[in-house]
């Protein structure tokens, strides 16, 4: 047998297509090849589009993660499987460890504030996962998630650290890769830099002449600063709609992806936001969260080269109805 | 060569499986293959669905009619299509024509009343349709078409009973079983009986053992009256928020292959489709139009069978942000 050693996970080193092509190998039935739609902004520009979206909103739990989360639970031995994982999230990857616990018959404990919104506690819990808040400060979090591990002989897992999440999220570049060939241009959200590392590692790698560009929310820009900073930096002050993206520095691994694949990473406006979930909404017919929407949302502000073909991530659609009229609010308010 | 005779169309007879093959065979690449995606209603149904959505909310043009629109136009002469179409429409065949007029160089004349809302008359302008205002009376639509075909030697269309159209809608179903093969309950939304005869038809004719059953909104139950009467029969009142479903009665050929290839008509509440557009919005993450949701609101609001895998004909997303409000709003006043 050839050696796997571009098979083997470390944190020193940026990841391989080999280990993307085998995460997309062992994705489970489950997880969908979701569809790339093109977006027209109006019909007259209906068969012109130049915006296509990766449409990860209609993955199963509603958002991308829960590829990387699967990734993640392979590379964990039968018996660390049965004793089971224990984390931190607040958002889509609570829902979708919670789903894969279920599916492989592994214990799941989410670690969560206790400010969490009632929905999100709900989702988790529907799939059979345990919620242990832990109180009002989120630097809690983490050492909860390391004392639960050693109480209970869970593994704890790090979402924004563990390599094997990289070459799990790179399998939606390699979709975009696989349905849309002569795509020139593809835009990624970033908040840890996670999702937007390994998409941009799995096109670049394809193809290194297509564009890859981050999308972050003026009021959460850690990367963005980090960028010019040359290294991870951390925001004091953290505001926007998009709460998907509430990192406040990225992710040290994900970092080094970003500044090996990426091309740029710009800025767009909360109205620029709340008008990109309109606009996916009446026009694509498809429900964004504000994360998910701010990838395509620095296509429809203009934020970067629209005349080339173009691939943005919608990563994700799960808000509330009442987050969604406020983004209709927030979109008319601009008008 | 084999006789073609089966794929000559009749107003005497039923379409034939060769016709809606022959149909799919020919779409322009501009239509898409649309996902079938399942519906779960919570968390803990993820992955034990019951309930498929046919996403032709996804369709170019946001709606299922291209398909048939296509399908109509391909069976005129080069000449015919120089000389343009004529046809009466205040929805979603309206752009669809305008669209394939666009596409294939052919001139498109849509007549509708003057009360027509303005979003509709510019989505078909938008596409370069020229839109004919006939006056405030619905039954002078036709005789304004047909008027206008003489006048200007166009092809005057007839949405309801022109053949061709039925093979066109029956390629949907055609790509329900091609996607789901052990599908037991195909549900369509009726109105003059166009989509819901051609799904019907495609899919009994691969597999006559799949139940078809045919949803009405209960003030638009023309179709479900008519079944009763064994024939075609006319309702004098009409009110429904699924405006898409406006047929004062079935259509004598579309209403033909309901009585042979639908197992049943149910109906649904104006409750039950704004719960079913919510939930479709909210866990599916897709917008569809009132039309567009009933057939699954007879899923979701168990009107039919639900311990069949079911698919749901999702006809189309085109409503305006004002009508998605108010169906929020008549949802929430329900719970």
């Amino acid at each position: 047998m050839a050696p796997k050693d571009n098979l083997s996970f470390s944190p020193d080193r940026l990841v391989t297509l080999a280990q993307i092509l085998d995460a997309k190998a062992h994705l489970p039935n489950a997880i969908r090849h979701t569809p790339l739609l093109p977006l027209a902004r109006d019909s007259a520009e209906v068969d012109r589009e130049k915006l296509y979206l990766k449409c990860e909103n209609l993955q199963v739990t509603g958002a991308f993660k829960i590829r990387a989360v699967f990734n993640r639970m392979r590379h964990l031995t039968a018996e660390e499987r049965a004793r089971g994982v224990v984390l931190a999230s607040s958002g889509n990857f609570a829902q979708g460890f919670a789903f894969a616990g279920k599916t492989l018959g592994a214990p799941i404990t989410v670690v969560m504030l206790d400010a969490t919104s009632p929905y999100k506690i709900a989702g988790t819990e529907e799939y059979g996962a345990e919620v242990y808040l832990c109180g009002t400060d989120a630097l809690a979090r983490q050492p909860t998630v390391e004392r639960l591990a050693i109480e209970r002989g869970m593994t704890a897992v790090d979402t924004w650290e563990d390599p094997p999440f990289t070459a799990g999220h790179g399998t939606i570049g390699h979709e975009i890769m696989s349905d849309l060939p002569d795509v020139e241009q593809v835009l990624v959200p970033v908040s840890s830099g996670g999702v937007a590392g390994g998409i941009a590692a799995a096109v670049k790698l394809l193809n290194p002449k297509v564009r890859i560009v981050g999308v972050q929310p003026e009021g959460a820009n850690a990367a963005y600063l980090s960028r010019r900073a040359g290294e991870p930096v951390a925001i004091d002050h953290w505001q926007s709609i998009a709460d998907g993206l509430s990192a406040r520095r990225p992710g040290e691994y994900p970092f080094r992806h970003l500044q090996a694949f990426l091309d740029d990473i710009v800025l767009v406006s909360e109205t620029d936001i709340a008008r990109a979930f309109r606009t996916i909404l009446l026009r694509a017919k498809m429900l964004g969260e504000p994360a998910g929407v701010t990838a395509a949302a620095g296509f429809l502000a203009g934020k970067v080269d629209t005349s080339l073909k173009t691939v943005a991530a919608l990563t994700g659609g799960n808000l509330t109805e009442s987050t969604a009229r406020t983004l209709l609010d927030m979109a008319a308010a601009a008008d």
